[in-house]
């Protein structure tokens, strides 16, 4: 099953390793990973997307809550949270294609963030289907280059 | 100096651990971190954010170079390039406060992905600086909660 997790840890040099290893040692592979600072500088929150079998997920999780410099774990998985990624995508567009591919990336609330003599930089952010529908959409234009974030997660709100 | 480093990597167990094992190794602190399949599943591509002293870098990088499942290290520092960060906030936004902060994240070409009885989630994609912008106008209205995915890279096109 898969699995979101955020780990919020100190933002020290070592740590993101150590975590790492933590999950490569029991044989999972790491989807998709995001760190990025939060609001407070010495804080770093690690985003983590595996999937494997449970009940040794479940060993990783206590095992990052021992790691001296993890302040708090949390498993997104069966609560109600939104998850987003970024996409950048650089496509061939020769002039007399750029307005499809324009009007394309409206429809998906995108951003044209480059424009070159052969090719263009798109930007998408959005939940994981969505990015996979844009680029379908792209690849009979050529894509030459894409990069993504990663995702991230948030509990939503008691609504 | 900050330096933005792009490495494709085959998507295996332990790769990742193995990379930011080598930075560590060396002391340097990685600031972000975004690691996202490309276009072909079995490539992943890690972007990572590191500052510090250049000739040590300059080794990382020839040993990343080594690493076997390693296909591809950029170095962006230098090269004209557009980079990128997506987040999400969750801001406290009682019924009376959220066309202010609606609003404020118009301008900022933002969405409003979830509204709650207390808070709203934001998510805003951008450079660095613009995110910074961001964070610090809403900040009066009460941030409850930061993710980040860290930074991706790509190199503009030919003008």
């Amino acid at each position: 099953m898969k699995h979101v997790i955020s780990v919020l840890v100190e933002n020290k040099v070592g740590v993101l390793s150590r975590i790492t290893g933590l999950f490569s040692g029991r044989g999972f592979n790491i989807e998709s990973l995001a760190v990025g600072e939060t609001e407070n500088v010495d804080i770093s929150r690690m985003t983590i997307v595996v999937s494997g079998d449970d009940s040794i997920l479940e060993q990783v999780r206590k095992q990052l809550g021992k790691v001296v410099d993890t302040i708090k774990v949390t498993d997104y998985t069966g609560t109600d949270y939104v998850e987003r990624n970024l996409i950048l995508i650089k496509v061939s567009a020769l002039p007399g294609k750029r307005n499809e591919i324009i009007e394309l990336v409206d429809v998906f609330r995108g951003k044209i963030i480059d424009v070159g003599q052969k090719d263009m930089i798109v930007e998408i952010s959005g939940p994981e289907d969505r990015l996979e529908a844009v680029i379908n959409l792209l690849r009979p234009f050529g894509i030459k280059e894409v990069a993504r974030t990663g995702r991230i997660a948030m509990n939503r709100g008691p609504k």
